[in-house]
């Protein structure tokens, strides 16, 4: 449903880049549970752009809860997270610009809102909308770390840089949680800026992939067909500018591979059943196994680059060169970590509020 | 909602591998459409299983509609299709087995259903469903020609063995309609049927990629955020068996590029607004951009193979060594083929019926 | 969503009048629930014609369940019901009838399906389809019913004749389940059955108003707001046709009251909190509070009568008469009796599931 | 879904009586919609307390949209209201109070929320809350008056007192958009106001009928069983508290007429098919007949009157005694007639753009 996205734990993004708040609306979380401000403010921070390798707008992101919290606690209804767009350069409030920068929303946004839509620095299709559903999804990974399911997300390959896989999930998780820049082998972090700012250098962008691991997460969740584990989660993180791919467990490898290979032998590990690779990234059947959910998704560059290139003027239907100012990042994958945790955090609490109910997650 | 999918146009799946029927309830179709028998038969036979390269399994799929029609075109109310299970073999009707296929469904439907799910032949999450799913897909497809929308997918890779790309869509759309074994390159039908043949002789399987195109489709199409069209696309996809991942355009391709080598210019051609690459696969920010809209999914081998596999007993919590027997497909993915053209040709029948109104499809 | 109605536990409806078939998917139920024939079968009797009252049209509903049972047992994943549409008259089949009847949906279902409808014995609009709805119910009632929550419809009213009100609702309850009319002072059986007969005679219809009680159910369960249990209770009633009103707990005699009449004190019983009237019908602010949930509906006379009627042919748009032949009830107000006990067993599980998970009804 | 409502155009609702700001998230609207900020203010005013009659709450409403609007048209994008809620009494903001009020919600929230709920002023159940709705349904409103589309609510009954029924529909409905206290027959008005006076004048409440009509809208909108026009309406208009019951067009007369008298002949007037008495409310078989839809719903009595009730201490599970003081309306049937006019712009709105496509209000 457009902005719309959950069953029982149901997320309502609004806003604009240069409006005058974006938000978030958070319904059906359960009641009680505890509203860590400072956990918020912490995965904005992984979101914020920062200095060398981002945009240089600066973003406060002094977020305001204004409704479902009550002495830090959340009621059991709606939560809505205000974040003020500061930090709005005025100059950009001109008019509908008609030149599309390619690879952007320009021209569909265009397409679907016959002019209407705002277009001042990207408008509702904005990245900076992301914002509003880090707050809303750091409610809901906080209240699953409670509960033992912990989210990490690591920048698996940036500028063509190469991140390790996950070892060890727990700790490799609890490591990436404090970490700004979001890799598993610190070695990779020096070589992955060094492209990003190289790029910049170029008024140029680059790409990568993230990649998420959810443990803890109870077997049996999920179900067949149309909202499979991997559909609901797929639709969430398609929701996420910049995606344009994902693959659960080894995902596109399996295609080169022979059953032999790809099948995932089930074993007893300390009086549990579990899977020896975990291939099928903790799905099986569109229902979990137990395993740690694992999924990695394509960031494409940044299309907004300082370099001429080739564009249409949609108004009046002329061929035109575009070469945008003003600030803009080199690379969003990193940024784009606390985002998928977030995103995770909240299509997950929903599955789980479908099986087990409305307050399972917080259960008294 | 588990087993319905869609807002304006839904489908709901019924049935198990041995039980008496499957089907589907395809509502909210706008009124007079024509039902094309033919078509839904043809499209019914590409997804039937053929002789060496798939299973013995012998399916008519003699589908019955007994809902919703009138005088061979839609009422406008629900139309059920009744697909008859045929040559099942009663002695599989043994009670539930408690050894789990590795990289099945067998372990996560006890996780979920705590011994009650129908285990024979896989039960409600058997392939054999998949026939339902092409005959309320046929329908929509069928529909969405008469409006200029044409939809079609081929093998892209199959054992290792690669197809061609894409190159006049609509051209090699229609030819793919055509074809059993659905290659743009027909020197690849032969090397792929041998890795087929190879791994049935050795008791393995492969997988495969296979890549769908929509054209004709008009742009404006989908929602930014949480219906995004590459959301509610993968959602879909994510339902059909052995689907572990999805790209749009160039997909987890663009991860390695640099801006200035993903963008795609936007140019005038035939007085039309079209990007150069189309390495978005038809969409912007969520929304239609009037290119083809095109996607690759990864599937992986069947997971059904004749060799001893270790495993456990779930119900003695004991490891075990399965080797399965029966009839199986030494791979899936040219069957998936229709699957994949007629799950697409659901979801893109919704999201025009949401955009446009319920009637649009067949607007008098 | 048109023919689906439902978040967790949903019910699919199809099938015409004079098709081969109607039906239902019900879609989540919890796994493990037996599934009791002869209870469904009781359930299709008490619905069906019966008759000196009722349209001699004979109707079997020899229902077979053609998915989601095994060994007399849900097994989690979809139940569908199958129920033949015998006793149909050939010569019925003729084309669209293009004269509406008077307060029928012949008009309306021209209005949306422009002469595609199946308009043979009212085609997908037949009260007939409400068969399918009462053999879903029967399941899902049944399945309360060993949660110990009890579901009971009886007659409040019919031809002008007033049933008197629940006294001791689970006593009432288990008496009205097996009447074959629904009444709880015996005395109205015969003085409603009278007038039932006496409208017949003079070939006119009568309407009534029908009470439903459900016992048991837990406090704590809807929603403030749009998913108020009134909201969705009342959703799923008006899906019944013929209910032009619905009003809970004292419903519209409030409207008279003063605060201090309406106000239902609340009180310790058996150390239980309690109200002493239930006037607000076991609701408050959209979730139940523990008392029995109390509504009642509107049915209005079947408006098909054996008297000439002034009405139009809306292809030729000329006013003319309209004399109906065929067969038809006097009264369906005590048919739909076992309609409204399955929709509200429909509607309560899904709240249920919705509060509690997918398991609860049948938690192991 | 608790908090939201609707399929194509949505409306979210977020907020507490005592929270810094209650407000509501439009999605769904067609781009280029004016937004007439004296017309969202005007039907505010008519929701407002009105001195003698109300609450001698103030209650400013100075709303702001911070989101999806740009020079004064719909963007297309989710429109999103703030309203401040000033003349908060900050000696309200004790602790949760454990003395449930008799026919409040305050003990179903209780029993749901386990404590966490904000029970200052009745937290997010207030009817507080509809303010939102109202500013959220205006837009709607506005706008399908642009398509000749027009809703309007009267005071049917209040204290006892009946207003007359709608005559001329469209001089009717203009008449009430201008009048501070709807009623048709003005003698009325002082009737009213006089039984609201004297029951506030002895602390006590009082309560009554709201009906509404709508003309305009075009026949063949709504869907047969599940998604009936008098489903979706019905489920909205029960989400407005202290309404208890809803009929349609003769309602609960029809309960007790036969079918001679009930049925509505179908006649031709200026071309077109009307019925004679519209004794359907303009819906037959779930589907608009082209008549206006009529309905009404009963409003019970203000539950917070100034006399001593019996009741319950939930916490402590004992019996007692409350005797509220503050600020209370003897009724608000005059008031929530503003919100029966936003929340059925809302739900029609939604409506025709399921059927005719997300742009249709503002075709272009």
């Amino acid at each position: 449903m457009k902005n719309t996205f959950g069953n029982s734990v149901a997320v309502t993004l609004f806003g604009e880049s240069h409006g005058e708040y974006i938000g978030a609306v958070v319904d059906g979380l359960a009641p009680g549970i505890e509203i860590d401000r400072e956990y918020i403010g912490h995965m904005l921070t992984l979101r914020r752009p920062d200095g060398k390798i981002s945009t240089p707008r600066k973003e406060k992101d002094e977020f305001r809860i204004i409704s479902g919290v009550v002495n830090g606690k959340t009621t059991g209804t709606p939560v809505t997270v205000l974040i003020p767009n500061e930090n709005v350069n005025s100059s950009d409030y001109s008019a509908l610009k008609t030149v599309a920068r390619p690879s952007h929303a320009d021209y569909t946004a265009q397409c679907k809102y016959h002019g209407f839509q705002d277009s001042r620095g990207g408008g509702h299709f904005s990245g900076r909308i992301t914002a509003a559903l880090v707050a809303a999804g750091a409610i809901c990974k906080s209240a699953l770390e409670k509960k033992g399911i912990l989210i990490g997300t690591h920048v698996k390959k940036c500028g063509g840089v190469a991140d390790r896989d996950f070892g060890e999930y727990s700790a490799d998780i609890q490591a990436l949680s404090g970490k700004g820049f979001a890799v598993l082998d610190e070695a990779c972090e020096e070589a992955m800026k060094n492209r990003i700012i190289e790029a910049a250098s170029e008024g140029d962008s680059v790409g990568g992939i993230l990649e998420t691991a959810v443990i803890g997460i109870p077997e049996g969740v999920g179900e067949p067909w149309f909202d499979s584990a991997e559909s609901v989660i797929s639709h969430m993180m398609f929701s996420i500018p910049a995606v344009k791919g994902i693959e659960f467990g080894a995902g596109f490898g399996l295609a080169d591979m022979k059953g032999s290979e790809a099948n995932d032998p089930l074993i007893i590990k300390n009086g549990r059943i579990v899977t020896e690779k975990n291939d099928n990234g903790g799905i099986n059947g569109g229902i979990t196994n137990g395993m740690p959910i694992v999924f990695r998704t394509a960031i494409k560059p940044t299309p907004t680059i300082f370099k001429p290139q080739n564009t249409v003027d949609y108004q009046n239907m002329t061929e035109t060169v575009t070469e945008p100012k003003g600030r803009h990042d080199p690379a969003i994958v990193h940024r784009a970590r606390a985002v998928q945790d977030a995103a995770t955090a909240i299509v997950i609490c929903d599955m789980l509020a479908m099986r087990f109910g409305t307050d399972w997650i917080n259960e008294l």
